[in-house]
């Protein structure tokens, strides 16, 4: 069913309009009136509801249930990946979104090839790849995707969760499932993860001395791409979210 | 380091000959005599090898050291794909080699969009993006890329396995994480993903009847190329492969 996301305070009295580009969707999906459609306030609730009709600037709806979005996972993950070349960025963010990632965030670090002048520009377009995935998979939210800024900046994002989470191939490291049964209950975590040429021996002392845990995900070396998608479904899994 | 596979009967007396392809890829690496690359037998040996001379046509190196390859994971995962629409086959394929995968079949079913007349003639092109997964990730073998045929070849697949999962978005299901629970100590276990419109209700009875486990990885719902990574991955990881 076609799901569009809206601010709660557009969904009372039975009636929720859509405008702008998901009133476009709606044309381009060739929705007719009578045919049900999702709408997700973004804060845990959806409503069920029936077009009733549609032109090119806006959608009406008819409000016909409303239930709780059950597609949230009981765990935020915040997943920071150093700054990938090319688009491997959409990637990342289309794959974490369906994963159940709750926000996505680049960084910059020593080995990074992608070096923009101005990363916040690319903002926009990026969010508008989580938004896509948020509908297509059903999710509750639409996850931020955000530009931390530099490794330090990366760090003490993934300090302020309650299981701040180092992905790296090499020395000493815990094993990743060890970790995780070690810290039941938490209520947030976060993934950092690095660019292609992986990250510096100075990153991960620095990452050990500012409390992350250093893991291993086994034997096999990932692209930088894959590994963000990788643990976070390893960190949903071992969470009961999967 | 460079790695590539090589049948381990060339790799007597301490000497070993990359020809070929493998040959012109020393080339591109622009490797030089004396510099170190990693040679596997695909039969859980590693070679350490240094590059004694290589011309356009073959590379002569000198094993310096016989290691066990650590990099296969202790369950051979077959991981049966509907075939998808487009290049989502090789984003399937090169990810799955990445995470662990054992082998990669895709089969034909009701829902699926892509119907080629002869899906064999894709297989050189499927098994070469394995290779270069499998010789990017470190992986101890080349996992095969096939072509099972229809449905019930592909069930037929799947019972072969200690467990075979049927990853399915509706109805009556198991959750994943009890399922792997109930089964330790597996040494093999398939993972059978849908098309981009689903499976059939009546696939999805087939398959319960045939005795695989209808799983469900939680409320989110993944895209047909997503859920191939994201299933074996938790595979993975719920037998100590992550």
């Amino acid at each position: 069913m076609a799901r569009f996301f809206m601010a709660g305070s557009n969904l009372q009295g039975g009636v929720a309009v859509i405008r702008g580009r998901d009133a476009e969707h709606v044309r381009v999906l060739r929705l007719r009136p009578g045919e049900d459609v999702t709408v997700c306030d973004s804060q845990g609730t959806d409503y069920k509801c029936r077009l009733v009709r549609a032109d090119k600037e806006e959608a009406e709806l008819e409000v016909i249930e409303v239930v709780p979005c059950t597609a949230e996972p009981s765990v935020k993950v915040t997943v920071l990946c150093a700054l990938p070349k090319g688009d491997k960025t959409d990637y990342i963010i289309q794959k974490c979104v369906e994963a159940g990632a709750y926000r996505i965030l680049f960084f910059q670090c020593e080995r990074c090839v992608a070096r923009p002048e101005k990363p916040e520009k690319k903002l926009d377009r990026w969010q508008r790849i989580a938004e896509e995935a948020a509908k297509q998979s059903g999710r509750g939210i639409i996850p931020e995707v955000g530009w931390a800024g530099n490794y330090a900046d990366a760090l003490n994002e993934a300090v302020h969760t309650d299981l701040p989470l180092f992905m790296y191939e090499t020395g000493e490291r815990e094993k990743l499932n060890e970790v995780m049964e070690a810290h039941p209950g938490i209520q947030s975590a976060a993934i950092v993860t690095g660019p292609e040429g992986g990250f510096a021996e100075f990153e991960a002392k620095l990452a050990r001395i500012a409390g992350l845990h250093l893991c291993s995900m086994g034997e096999r070396i990932l692209r930088c791409e894959t590994a963000p998608v990788v643990a976070l479904t390893a960190v949903m899994y071992a969470t009961g979210n999967l």
